[in-house]
């Protein structure tokens, strides 16, 4: 199957404990197409950059046979801009600056060719903004996932919920599910989010992993452990690309296949943060993803027979 | 094989945002010795309680085959208690009250038929104690696990470090592994942790699961999702008290063994949390542990094949 997706294509400057950088490739659809390219799942991208960006960006997605055609190029306008500063721990960040630019007044136009998509993947931006793209499919995608965070709860008001409310598969993380649902047991605040729309509801926990609800069922997998996380930025949107491209590739939305999804992002994730920005998530086969995926089978597998 | 627990036998008086005890049934190896019941494991306890300890406290673990032998009442004494106060999220909680009392000067008396116990778990307790406990067995347990804190780590000095060389699984949580090693990532806090002594560290991580590292490989679980924790107290004893049990029962110290022991552990610590206290591990059947386990394997089953 196809699938679509729309989000930021971006610069990014990141400083971790281990360096920094200047401005290199960034933004949600590129590592959501990235992922998806692993897996050589028919993914075209629906995004906005400046006349700024480097053709060079550009034909590293083509490369990957990650399709463009949807990406529109602002001439005299200025590619989105972020830079941040992760603490110690990796785990929290400041954001130093953030330069909206040609995302400010970015109109999604979907190829025709996409325009029949299966699944739809709407990376992390504007509400109003992915809620434009699903009404500009042909037909509702069999798939609807959304992946969104705590800003939009801030500032997304009513045009979040009605997002919400057409959506199959929510990502968020543990503290934008209690933020969302008012509940802070996580079990509690899956129940409530289902009521707001989502059929699924996958709750991100980053070193700790990641959880799925479904009508009353649950799927939790651990994070791998890692001797160093080098640079956190792009997991979250690295991990929903893998989720969505395995969905796309396979056609099987079953919550069976939605784990195996699962697993397929968590493992993308964990090489996304072994080098700044897209740098390693770019350069990995399919066979390291299999790798890496039955190192996870490994590391959580355990016999329960007990002789009581 | 036999297994002796040398820990607290206490009071508690506890407080959560669901309400609030008087002085109740508490201590490390009160719980150890109820999660050991449950698997019919040969248990026996070495402790101290003061003339203050209610009869039917101890009829309670007598009744449950808890060996008791080695717990000393000191008639003028008076049972250690603890009283503490959870936040409402209960990953954290202020202790209101500490009295030490007859652990004060405990002085631990092991009884002749359990100084051969081929599996010795030293509850949390002053690492003195456990030392002096361990100096006592008539000759070396097969497998020495050790349950410590981060008070112990502020405090215990030397004589913790020297506890810490004498064993062969440590059990703590990821802050204290953290303090033990200096290490952020708990991959690398573990490498560290084995060159004090222990072959087996076990990361505890609460509502997140546990790790168990050994040789260079990993086996992580999730904790079981809750819609409601109730009381957190007693989980980590309940916790070290399963897995314990589990080995001494089978025989097998294998890392595959572990694993499955970790889940007794981690199983019987999610019912722990349903109730105040020790009120609910005290009335769980095997058939429930049984039970609760399936549901651990059920959480985290997922398969990996992908064609690619």
């Amino acid at each position: 199957m196809k699938l679509l997706v729309v989000g930021s294509v971006a610069f990014d400057a990141i400083e971790t404990p281990f360096g920094k950088t200047d401005k290199i490739l960034g933004g949600a659809a590129t590592f959501i197409g990235l992922a998806s390219s692993i897996l050589k799942t028919d993914v075209s991208l629906v995004s906005v950059v400046g006349g700024d960006f480097p053709q060079e960006y550009l034909d590293l997605l083509t490369s990957k046979n990650v399709n463009i055609d949807g990406v529109e190029i602002v001439k005299e306008g200025k590619t989105f801009f972020w830079s941040g500063k992760y603490h110690n721990d990796l785990n929290s960040r400041d954001t130093l600056v953030t330069e909206v630019n040609v995302l400010e007044n970015f109109e999604p136009k979907v190829p025709a060719h996409a325009q029949d998509a299966e699944v739809l993947l709407l990376g992390n931006l504007h509400p109003g903004v992915q809620l434009s793209v699903l009404e500009k499919m042909a037909k509702r995608p069999k798939l609807v996932i959304l992946d969104t965070m705590n800003f939009w709860m801030d500032t997304g008001g009513d045009v979040l919920m009605e997002m919400i409310a057409k959506t199959d598969v929510i990502t968020i993380n543990d503290e934008e599910a209690r933020q969302l649902s008012g509940e802070y047991s996580l079990v509690k605040a899956a129940q409530k989010i289902h009521t707001l729309g989502p059929q699924y509801v996958i709750i991100k926990k980053g070193e700790h992993g990641a959880l799925l609800f479904h009508d009353g069922k649950i799927f939790a997998i651990p994070a791998l452990p890692l001797e160093e996380v080098f640079d956190p930025t792009g997991a979250g949107d690295t991990f929903a690309g893998g989720f969505a491209a395995h969905l796309a590739k396979t056609g099987d939305f079953s919550f069976e296949n939605m784990k195996s999804a699962i697993i397929v992002g968590s493992a993308l994730a964990s090489y996304t943060v072994e080098k700044f920005g897209t740098e390693r998530i770019a350069e990995i086969t399919a066979e390291q993803l299999k790798e890496r995926m039955a190192e996870f089978k490994q590391l959580t597998t355990f016999e329960v027979d007990l002789d009581l």
